[in-house]
């Protein structure tokens, strides 16, 4: 039911392992994967080594009905990769599915991506004028043609030579030949953990997966660090330095798991201080603090234990949601709602409701959430949202609409209250955003205030591409 | 993932719609029927009339599966039931599948029902002896039997005939003919509302499959009502009183939606209550409440609120753990638990958690519960239950293992907490539960008293068939 | 691809095994169910003993698909029975599938039947009148229900006194708890043959379904003969033995499988004959025999033979046309028919075609195969058909249009030549029909001759039911 | 049930269409696609231009299931190519389905691929050595990089270097911006067809194809013509002539469908003239002809109007074979063998009979059809086979097996007859076949005789490649 979410949107995860004692890869690349189904569900795959030979299964689904057989078999492997991707629009959706496998002089390579490559177009331009052709419309192939055509004498180095052509936003694993290489670019847009458990070494886009392989030794994959793993051990490299540090505040007000550890810090706790500011400047507080859940979920819990004002479950929410079903299009989107998101009429009863969100798009799902609280009985619904106002378009991997549909380009807080029928509306303000996360100087905030970590020619032409 | 839930299984939710005007009854099923698939995620199916016949639509599966073809379709008719089947174990599974169509010397007859007939075996014997054969093991064919062998003169006083030499529990609705109508045992063991809005009857299990046909004005069918509606209007008929009411606390305790008005209270406040008694004789509280989602949920809160002591979410549930497959048979219980569930260590660690769950029936998924606390870093794990301990079978329509599956047969709390690692195990007294409810006196409590609402012969016997 | 086919249709396939010695039985009764797959490709199903209960599994569907698992899985036992079923129109596809299972006062027992009742209607109203419940329209459950209701002493006793008020055509197997039954009608309209080979006695409508066992000692089951097959052994029982032998020769022109011997004859040496006889009154012979593959092939020649004008591939038919899909209304039949025939213009071209059919009913489908021979360049088309003119209904079980829509009833043959492009069609003529089976006096010509084999009260009424 | 076949394996069967009025595209090229199922089962697809951009969908799976929703819907363009893909072994069946799209410096392009380019190996390596990345195992990747890295001015000057540089067998269309190509190799290995109706142009592997869209004004794509068709109409230019024309003999022994005119000629006639020769040195006639259906039936036809000994139907076949399950392992090719074909035994009882068949490649299946006939009664088999004994592999796209598992490398016709179980085995010896064809010396026989019509180096070693 991602017709119903108003949402900017994300695009993938990725899984790596090398183990020193052959075991069933595909099976053990199975749960990590499954933990990171938050980050994408319209394909899933993996890629293995089996006696000298890269194997790939990839399909359009869900990591439980595509990759579920793997649990089953026994494939003994050492080396392996997976991804989870996010839905697209229009192509063929499987083309793009991930892994990407391909033949060169440098031998077999299976590449699995998260992120945005913010000069493909030049690089695109480019391999086509050379006389490449372009199977795909993925970042992935790009990073494949470059490494084929790099001259150095080292894989290393052709590596280092390839991601430092590359910018923007990438977090990645790969296979070439018998090595995992796990790459993050330079700014650390997205995150990349790695962890060790015997013999085996594992990376994946957050903590969560590794937690339920039972690692608990972890670190993250370092901005710009290359971590090559083979039979003789680990080694890093590390790319030219990006002009700073530029992880993705979105990763932590919505994207990653709430049990996640991304770029060093809770997610849960960052979000509980979200909604902790939010009570902080809140002139007029309700009777009772509600999630939307689960997106508002940490934060609302921040602004019940700030505020004082107690919790409770104003809006359920259904487990059988998940499961797709088109409807016809004139009830669609209310009738979405209404079928995940349902009101307690006893909590919210003739109350003044304080509803935590954690962001505005474009205003549609909200409306329906104020409405189904106004029929259940709410005296005023106060609307408060974790994050501040959306006002800019990305370019580093999230799928934010065009400035045009994002409310906030178009409406002052009261003005969207009026509209989405809220007694009022309340964003949490940049500066103590900033407040909720450690090392703030290390994000990227320009969604929010536009100020990209490096500059984007024409953005509002490269958007539409 | 039924296969890792360790609770009480119950049988069924159904839905019966009379609209004076025509409309699409299958596609106003629809939406009822996925409100209610909590109650039942085996199969699922309705039935309506058209051009003076009787249409059926049956099939293994979940309603958004097997149903959503309805609302693209339009298939105007003024009459409809459907129904959603709990898991049962063996036999074919669509054999079983609900409503149930017959023709008989009263004309076609359409039926979907929840419940369980305690003398089932009696009039099957009967039927049996008499010359019947039975296609099925579902009590809803004894019911059409019966209606069949009637010589009353009329209708209603065939079902009353029918009723009454019935015994347990049942809500149900029918088609006969043009005519529409529910029934609910006079004991009242299982919900069942009816609510109106413009030229629409419609009766559900629960009141959250009215709510999201946007229908508020609603009342309980009374416990042995039979309810008329066809053309001419509405008409209430009564079965011989039983010999008390005996609502089911398991409905209140955890089948039920939180959203739900159930037996004329709502679900959510006397689960809070039930928290807030467990607080009430706590004698070691911890440092935070946490719940099992989302069982857990409601009691938590009341437990945080009575208790002062701060609420949080040590266990976060997974979306998309609701999508089955089948995992490899010594992983599956450990894996199911660590799939759905995940603590946030930042919320555990190093901390005394108490855990809210509502129920303890085998104690097997518990066990993995504190394990993954323990693992996450909790100082301590107590596990509070807001039911007391459930020792005996029901007879009723719930599935309840054997005496000896049941742990609270077999150990004391501090023996249970001894072995699924907890630090401390209480569950609610019975005392206390009646206090959570408005009318005690109409409840069954059977399960952890073993008090039975009516003499049940040789009852382990009959558990075993 | 049934949309194209303008053939009598008929209604299902039997088979039954009971083995001295336990075996995997589902998958011994793959093989011959798959072979008797032209008698139904709606449905299949199969029903077998294991420890003492009666096991059923069916669905929607060719044997191939929804029976293949059984060939990998070892379910051992020593009954068991299945079934094919012809496609119905409207109604649940699913209900009306065998084999029917019930419980009754007899014990268990699942029955697969082939045939139709002609008494059904009566046998009904008595079956309502007296307080039973129909649950599907099937004839075979008024067989289930009146077994029950016999208050005979021994079970054979029942079965005599149960098929002795059971009128018209049908040739049965049943389990009733470890003892299998075959039962043919008296008048013996539909086969049924038994074969035996090591411990393992087999019953099936047809004997090709025997031997792909490798089975070569077969007999009949005579017509009125019930064959009783358990642990101590094989016995007969002879029901009232009917007005006449009534053999449908439709088996012979038709429905069979030219490999099979039916009634005690060869259905391709008959058909042979059928040709034969058709060239030997041919007044205009052409250049080229050519059958319509495959219903015509045997018939075309035994055409040739007789006729010592050559036979050749004028049409040859696509090996994947079986595989079904729904095309758009206006192209259906052309194109369906041009996608399963195609005319080998080397062999039409510029020739008079003879072109051999088994028989007309609507005439649509002729009326495109004539197009197609015409447009390959055939310079005159004459169409002869192995049977006489169809003109009257069935009511043993053929499923055949109303007297409206059978096109010999409207029209002579120079009319239907005329209207379907031939430049003439020739039927054969009953007395020579005769003259191709062996003892004729012992077959059912009714859809020819109007001369049903018992008398048929209000025939269009009951054809309208 | 490839699993039963043991023929030699053919690849692929394209279409392409063009048409100057705008019409649904799709939908016309699954009409021609179906009609080519024989020459590939395993996967299938279609890229059509629409609003300028190249649109694909592939899937494994029959042409009915996966393209027949494009009967139902319009998706008007003007310009579109299909294809039927054979099994093969190994691999991801998907990544190799066909259309290939790309882009590249010369637009968009799409193409569908029937062949096998015979100096892939030598293309592939020096691609990899330039830095080239490979993605798939198929020869069409390697047209698509080397027309992107032509450096020609004008498209059709890139496509005549490209080709140039390629050997082997190919026949394929081609989508390039709003231009529609079809080539044929320079010595006219595969077939392929051009058609006219309307304002529509059609290419296509076999005449049958254009035939269902009702196409007769057609003539064949000449050996090494390119043939380019847009809105300025149709322009021919060729490639440099190969050493001499190499048309494949199998494609009228075997492949071709018999009511498809190839290399000029009738399919059917050649068979027949096959079968015609055979009976001519055949020295131990039997008392009747029977084809194993349906690769012997033109031959078996051409055998009996030669002979004068009568044809009859001794094997029938299954339509319902076609629908593939997995059978278990031991049993598979013997019960995939009598469930396919059925003895007639009224035809074979005591019979002598010659059979007719293609080729023999492993002479696995012709034992079991050599039991089968005795088993139903035969006296006397003699197995003739319209083609000469397979002795050599294939570089041009024919699946043969290896030199050590082709029967006849390892045995005489009569050791192969008493390994089989027949009483004698005769091949048709290749200067008969030769005369079955017009312009013999047009045709590539390499199978039989190894002399190739272009310098293979290092046969053995490529073989296994």
């Amino acid at each position: 039911m991602n017709s119903i979410t108003d949402k900017p949107k994300h695009f993938c995860g990725i899984v790596g392992i090398y183990s020193h004692k052959e075991m069933n890869i595909p099976g053990n690349l199975f749960y990590p994967l499954f933990s990171l189904q938050h980050r994408g569900q319209e394909s899933c795959g993996i890629a293995y080594r089996r006696h000298g030979n890269l194997i790939a299964y990839k399909d359009v689904g869900m990591v439980g009905s595509v990759l579920s057989h793997y649990l089953h078999e026994d494939h003994p492997s050492f080396i392996g990769i997976g991804h989870v991707r996010y839905s697209t629009h229009g192509g063929n959706k499987l083309e793009n599915a991930q892994p990407m496998i391909a033949s060169c002089n440098k031998g077999q390579i299976a590449l699995a991506h998260n992120g945005n490559i913010s000069n493909s177009h030049v690089l695109k331009e480019q391999l086509i004028m050379e006389g490449s052709i372009l199977q795909s419309t993925s970042d992935s192939e790009l990073i494949l043609h470059y490494l084929a055509k790099s001259k150095k004498s080292g894989f290393i180095e052709s590596l280092l030579e390839t991601f430092n052509r590359i910018e923007g936003a990438y977090s990645l694993v790969m296979i070439h030949d018998d090595t995992l290489i796990a790459v993050r670019d330079p700014q650390g847009f997205r995150p990349l953990v790695m962890g060790e458990k015997h013999d085996m070494t594992v990376f994946a886009s957050e903590s969560c997966a590794l937690d339920i392989l039972g690692i608990d030794h972890m670190r993250e994959v370092k901005p710009g660090e290359i971590i090559i793993v083979n039979k003789n051990g680990k080694q890093s490299a590390f790319l030219t330095p990006g002009p700073c540090k530029s992880h993705c505040i979105f990763e932590l007000i919505y994207f990653a798991r709430p049990d996640s550890f991304i770029f060093g810090q809770s997610v849960h706790e960052a979000r509980k201080r979200m909604g902790a500011y939010l009570a902080e400047i809140d002139k007029t507080p309700g009777d009772v603090v509600c999630a939307v859940p689960d997106s508002g979920n940490s934060a609302a819990l921040g602004y019940s234990e700030h505020s004082k004002i107690g919790i409770d479950f104003g809006l359920t929410r259904n487990h059988y949601s998940g499961r797709t079903f088109i409807q016809p299009e004139p009830e669609q989107r209310e009738f979405g709602v209404r079928m995940k998101l349902h009101p307690i009429r006893a909590v919210v009863k003739n109350k003044r409701i304080t509803i935590i969100d954690d962001s505005l798009v474009r205003g549609t799902t909200s409306s329906i959430i104020v409405k189904l609280l106004k029929e259940a009985g709410a005296k005023e619904v106060h609307l408060r949202l974790s994050s501040p106002e959306i006002k800019c378009p990305c370019f580093f991997g999230i799928d934010i609409p065009t400035k045009e549909e994002l409310i906030s380009n178009r409406m002052s807080p009261d003005e969207i209250a009026h509209v989405i029928g809220a007694d009022s509306v309340q964003f949490l303000p940049l500066e103590y955003l900033k407040k909720c996360v450690s090392n703030p100087e290390d994000f990227c905030f320009a969604c929010f205030s536009g100020k990209y970590p490096v500059k984007v020619k024409d953005p509002e032409k490269r958007r539409k591409e």
